[in-house]
């Protein structure tokens, strides 16, 4: 079932800034564009409000850079599904520098959305991922 | 009765890119950045859907630009009111270096909005710009 | 010789605003990796800096928007050479949403960027495009 | 001696989503210009290459958000310097709705920024913070 997704981006020119290098804030760019094309690898969308329900905001998420990236370096994201909870998921993700060679990890990060929905009155609630969803998905082995 | 504004934007290190300089649809923030303080310095907010059933999608921009603008550069976006048509406005913005000194005019773009409600089926259609907000603004002069 | 060239976008979810829809700031976006891709269809890079000693600073760029693009909609961008001057490049874009379909074009735009080099004071100063540039790329005969 | 720096942010259109709230990765921007502000209230500018010789890559950031933010809600940013080491700095920020009230606190999240150099080469190279700059700097007591 599935668990991981791998996905490759290149380093655009609004994602450099002055120093030269990717600025650090296109990473989670990067990690939400992999957890929607993971969705979509299983059949779904992210935006699963009128089929489902639910809205998938973030609660937490991190990134720790252990190497720079340049204009044109291509990345490839590796998800893998790190906790499903009742009620959120939380992702984890590595990246390495895939072009140009030597491949090179130079990120890490995670992100935990959870599931929600909204009352009568706009509030949101966080519900059970819905059974549809939550069956289609596995936690990875190695995290 | 109002037809212009100004506001002082500060370039950040996000809006910059590898060339060293501001990137160049960091313009486009600003300027809608302007325009929505206008909207407030009327009373008014641009998210008027609850109060006028109304949005404002963009149908033109553009921007011209004359010299760079740097990381810390103060920036002065002057919003004139350029044209008001039954159901869309026009606003010319001229871009000022403030800071450092000397004052440079560094670009000039315009921004074209149109009044749309949407119907039963969720399709946009352009209406008249509600009284209330058109009679709160007027043309600028000097374009 | 190279002329035009096309790319498929996908609109991302950073890509759209409260309105529901992509921001119109993203064509541009669209815009620049496009334009990015063409010059690495002909095998060279835009950050030409250390082979040429040129950088690419943008002088107009415009966009007129014909209708609505959503989320995880796919777009192509159409670049098509509209002008080569001695020291500048003028690239125009169709854009038309191709899934889902039916295939319709939702916006039009330009972008004019000069080629300059940098004097002894870091001064950008419009320079001819060298030539190795030149003659790789021609102008579409439909604009 | 200076360990904390409050600043107010307004959310922009651009910021927020088709979720109708504010993105994610915004915070991280604010945590920047924050943290910018804070730079330049020493008397300096984070960009510092010219006088220092150094840089400020960040090696890890993160965010965890206690609820929604909306378009043209005002939050402060209240950043308190966490851990100075010899050759990098920690920020903690803590987030606070202040309009519309009541007064809420909506994120917390920290930026760890690495003070380096870069050699012949160009590789950067993790170096003591400039005395210039680390006696200007006190650790927050309360984090």
């Amino acid at each position: 079932m599935p668990h991981e997704f791998k996905m490759i981006h290149r380093v655009e020119f609004a994602d450099t800034d002055m120093a030269g290098l990717i600025h650090f804030s296109s990473y989670f760019r990067y990690m939400e564009v992999t957890e929607h094309a993971f969705i979509r690898s299983l059949g779904l969308s992210i935006v699963m409000w009128e089929t489902f329900k639910v809205g998938w905001p973030r609660v937490r998420v991190e990134c720790e850079y252990n190497g720079p990236l340049r204009f044109e370096d291509e990345v490839e994201a590796h998800l893998r599904v790190r906790e499903k909870k009742e009620k959120s998921l939380t992702y984890g993700f590595i990246f390495r520098r895939v072009k140009p060679e030597p491949v090179v990890e130079v990120a890490r990060g995670s992100l935990t959305a959870v599931c929600v929905t909204r009352d009568g009155n706009g509030e949101m609630k966080a519900v059970p991922i819905p059974e549809a969803i939550a069956s289609r998905i596995n936690v990875a082995e190695s995290r």
